[in-house]
C-alpha cells in the first residue's frame, strides 16, 4: 500500500503544526494512502548520536567514528531498534514530509537527531550513490514548517536574508543529497502573529496543494553526472559542463552559483520548463 | 578573568575534534584565559526542547509553544539548572568556540540542542536586540569544524555548493543574530583521508591562528539599521541604503544577495577594506 511518512516535531497537540499534520492525515488517507507518523517529541526520541546506536561490539572502540561504526552497524544488522524502526518507515514511504517549527533558520534538535541517526551510510547514501544517483531517488520529500518571521523579513533583502540559501543545507545538504526529490517547501508563515481566520485559509490552501502533492515537479539540483565524481577530479564542475553553463546569467542552484546571480527562489518554486 | 567558552561535540577522547580543543585549550591558557569546556556528549546533554526546560507551571499548558514559556521562565528564573549553568558560561566568556565535525552541512543534533535551549529570547536575543545590535555584540564566536568532504567539493562549482551559503544558517541565522561577532571559521578538511603528518600541520596552523584570534576582524554581515526595523515596514532594506549599493556589483551578504552576485567568500574569509 502506498504509504506517506509524516516525520513531525511539535511538543504540544494543540499546536498549528499539529493541525497541519492532521489536515495531511486527513486527506492522504482520504486518498488512498497509508500515512505513518513519527510523532518525535511523543516518542521522546533520541537526538543524540551515540554508541548506543550500535549493538555489540565497535570496530574501533579507541577512536569511535560514529559514521563510520553506523555504516558497518548497518551492513551487520545492528543498528539499535528505534533506528531499524525509523529506517523501515523510511523505506516504505513514497514521500516524507517533515513537518516542524523553524529553530535557529533550521530543524528543531530532536528532528536534526533524526536525520543524523536514520540517514545513516549504506542506508541512505554512499559516494556513489548520492543526490540525482541517490539511494531515495524514487522517493520524495517535502519541508512543511511554521515561522516566527514574517515572510518579507526572509526576503533578500529582509532582515534574516533569503530563505532559499537557509533552506539549502537541509533541501540539498541532506534530503537530496540521499536522492530525495525534493518538492517546494510548504512556508507558513509567522502563524502565531496571524488571525485566526487567517490559519484557517493557511490550512485550506495546505489541503489543496495536498490534493495535487504527488504530481508536482521537484525543485531543480545539480545532477551528479554533470561533476567530475573522484577524488582526483575533485568532485567539480566538468570543463564541459561549465562551458556549456557559460551563455547563462544564473548559476545552476542557490550553492552552485558558479559566481553568478543565484536562480531566483531555486529552493522554494519549481523553475518553470 | 577573561574566559573562553569551548562547546565540544565529538563523542570520542581520541577523536581529531578532540585533538583540535586541546590545542585550543593549551595555547588560550597560556595566553593567560580561563578556558571553559561543554563536553556535551560526556554531559550527555539532552537535545530536545520540551516543558522539562521549565521549572514550574507553565504559562499556556494547553498550547506549549517552546520559545514563549522559556522566555517567561527565564524572566523569572525557572530554566532548568543545565541551560542556566550553560548560560552563565555564555555570560562570562568573551569568545565561544563551537568544536565539531559537521552532519549533514550543519552541526550534529547534541549542539543544535545546545543552541535551541541555551540561546533562549530575553538571555540571547530579542525583537529589539538582534545582530548588530544582539546582546552578545561584545563577543566573539567561532565554529572550528571537521569535514568529510574535501574542500573542492564545498566549492560553488564542487558537487555539494559552496560552503559559504551552507553557513549561514549558523552563522547569521544563529550566532549574529544573537549580536556574535563571528570569526571566520576554522575548517579543517576531510582530516579523516589526510596522513598523519597533514593532521599535525593542521593543528599547527590552527595553533598559530590562536595566537592572533582574538585580534582577529570579525566576518561582514548586514548592520541592522539599514532595515526598516518594525513589521510596517517589513523588516526590509531601506530605500536610501537600497540606492547607496545601486553601484556595488556584488550583494551586502551571501543572505542578503538582492539578486546580485554574491560578495565571494562573505562566510568563511574577512573582508578586505
Amino acid at each position: 500500500m502506498a504509504t506517506v511518512l509524516i516525520v513531525y516535531a511539535h511538543q504540544s497537540t494543540g499546536s498549528f503544526n499539529a493541525a497541519v499534520r492532521d489536515v495531511a492525515i486527513k486527506e492522504l488517507s482520504e486518498q488512498g494512502y497509508r500515512v505513518v507518523v513519527s510523532d518525535l517529541y511523543a516518542m521522546n526520541f533520541k537526538a543524540n548520536a551515540t554508541k548506543d546506536d550500535i549493538i555489540g561490539d565497535l570496530k574501533n572502540p579507541d577512536l569511535f567514528q560514529y559514521g563510520e561504526e553506523t555504516m558497518h552497524a548497518w551492513n551487520e544488522g545492528r543498528l539499535s531498534d528505534d533506528i531499524v524502526a525509523e529506517q523501515r518507515k523510511v523505506k516504505e514511504a513514497e514521500l516524507v514530509i517533515f513537518q516542524f517549527p523553524l529553530y535557529w533558520f533550521s530543524v528543531p534538535a530532536i528532528m536534526k537527531g533524526w536525520m543524523d541517526r536514520v540517514l545513516t551510510q549504506g542506508f541512505a547514501f554512499s559516494l556513489k550513490n548520492m543526490y540525482d544517483n541517490g539511494v531515495f531517488k524514487n522517493k520524495k520529500a517535502i519541508l512543511s514548517f511554521t515561522t516566527g518571521a514574517t515572510e518579507s523579513m526572509f526576503r533578500p533583502n529582509g532582515i534574516n536574508g533569503d530563505i532559499n540559501v537557509a533552506l539549502w543545507p537541509l533541501q540539498n545538504g541532506t534530503l537530496h543529497f540521499c536522492g530525495f526529490q525534493v518538492l517546494a517547501p510548504q512556508i507558513f508563515w509567522s502563524p502565531a502573529h496571524c488571525r485566526s481566520v487567517d490559519r484557517i485559509v493557511m490550512l485550506e490552501q495546505w489541503c489543496a496543494r495536498l490534493q495535487g502533492l504527488m504530481a508536482e515537479k521537484a525543485l531543480t539540483f545539480a545532477r551528479c553526472e554533470w561533476f567530475g565524481l573522484s577524488f582526483e577530479q575533485g568532485f567539480l564542475l566538468r570543463p564541459e559542463v561549465k562551458e556549456e553553463q557559460e551563455s547563462n546569467a544564473y548559476g545552476i542552484t542557490t550553492g552552485h552559483h558558479l559566481g553568478k546571480l543565484l536562480p531566483p527562489d531555486n529552493q522554494t518554486k519549481v523553475q518553470a520548463t
